[in-house]
């Protein structure tokens, strides 16, 4: 099975693959989250591992706007919810007192500002377009430099952690999405349900209220929502929202034909196994 | 008035300040959104600009997090939706032909993929912490060199404009809010109300629903929502709302009497003028 994932090598879209991969796989790294969708759309691929919520280094909006109006024909088919972990990282034998340059990707840079403040205030600071970019700079540099990336980036490039946990704030969560195409089967018992839909028929206030009722009627409970520019018109979204339980069940079937009714379009992204959540500073499975 | 944004010079959200500000301002750039917000919060500054919704160089994540949990003291006393558009800058008297490498946030990289795969395919592409600091790199560096940014920071480093809105998708809108210290006035008749709620007291199926007709049964109207992880644990959401009217309005102050019994914790970012689009291409104010 050929999947592509989020590169390059080292990311923590590689490390969730990794982690939920169901066998064997030929892993294949792609520069942005839409060319890993679209290499699904495609048939390039067989599937795809992207980000879907917060996110450090993919663009999240490309993969939720990929779905919604461009991959057609992709599914998703499973998630992982990786817990992350930044680490400082260096070649062997570098000690903190002696970094001299920390790399990383502005936003993982961003999320350590208090630990660079404090432990390294003096060093200077080098952006780098990924986690694992940084890594590859620092691993082939020749010089007392670090990076901020995964631990299994760090392995990856034969470097060491010099610390553990430098997030200034320790709960830094990220879900990743298994992409596929339409027809394929999910990973696992299927427990949740993802949609995304836009356009209300009835424009009176209250119509997200209306639509939503439709699955609060039927004691379908909503685990997320969240609304995006649909960039037609600003004031104009879209919404995304994930339910408990799936297409193949009577009450949801009903529930989704309700909504069909209420809005101009609707697009099931699928349904799949809800998944636990894995921590990057563990060793591998 | 001091006001705080996310810098450098030259960044979109300087850019949205210049675009809106009231009268006669002091600019001060602050490394990250967290330390922006906070200087608002600590009385360092008077007013702060920041970005809340799909931005390049922002975390928006950091906005809504300190909004809902640590500024308490801070307001959204108005807005400003800027429509962003990616250049092609270099010193004067490059040529696109002649360009060696490109610089910028990554995100405004992956903005602009296909632009840079049609038009400078084997040309060398190296991230910046933000569009701001790659058009200050290109215009010292000597080289012909060219950075993605806005057409506001090709001017200020007296460089030139090669190629304009090279974004691959042309609609492409950030909205950034002025925050305020709790009690100032709004910028002009507010029309909008920003809240965050969190912790529903019923845990039965339509929870969020019945929240939210709260809401739809006063008539009033509901422009966007969001969720956002918790970070106590995984599948504890916040949520974000925009609704038409001000707290000042009695069937506003039903409403989130309303609501304030039904979650644990309801805050009210703010009463303030929703804002037309800017066009960041468009010569200045």
């Amino acid at each position: 099975m050929r999947v592509a994932y989020l590169g390059p090598e080292g990311t923590y879209a590689e490390e969730a693959l990794r982690r939920s991969a169901p066998g064997e796989v030929e892993e294949l790294p792609y520069p942005t989250v839409h060319e890993a969708v679209m290499a699904v759309q495609g048939g390039e691929v067989d599937r795809a591992v992207v980000p879907i919520e917060n996110s450090i280094e993919g663009s999240v909006n490309a993969t939720l706007d990929a779905l919604a109006t461009e991959a057609s024909e992709v599914r998703i088919a499973g998630e992982v919810v990786l817990e992350i972990r930044h680490c400082l990282v260096s070649p062997p034998g570098v000690r903190v007192d002696q970094v001299e340059r920390v790399l990383s990707h502005p936003q993982a840079m961003a999320q350590c500002a208090r630990f660079l403040r404090e432990r390294l205030a003096t060093v200077e600071r080098a952006p780098a377009s990924s986690t694992a970019d940084a890594v590859r700079t620092v691993a082939s540099a020749g010089k007392p430099w670090a990076a901020i990336a995964s631990r299994m980036a760090a392995e990856l490039y034969g470097c060491e952690v010099l610390a553990d946990g430098i997030a200034d704030h320790a709960d830094n969560v990220t879900r990743f999405v298994w992409l596929a195409p339409a027809g394929a089967p999910p990973m696992g018992e299927p427990s949740k349900t993802s949609i995304v839909f836009w356009g209300f028929n009835d424009e009176s206030p209250g119509a997200l209220v209306a639509v939503l009722s439709e699955l609060s009627e039927r004691g379908i409970n909503l685990t997320r929502i969240e609304s995006r520019p649909r960039r037609v018109r600003l004031g104009h979204y879209m919404f995304f929202a994930d339910l408990e339980g799936t297409c193949d069940e009577p009450r949801v079937q009903a529930a989704l034909d309700g909504l069909r009714r209420r809005v101009e379009t609707l697009r099931v992204l699928g349904s799949y196994p809800a998944a636990p959540v894995i921590d990057s500073g563990r060793a591998g499975p």
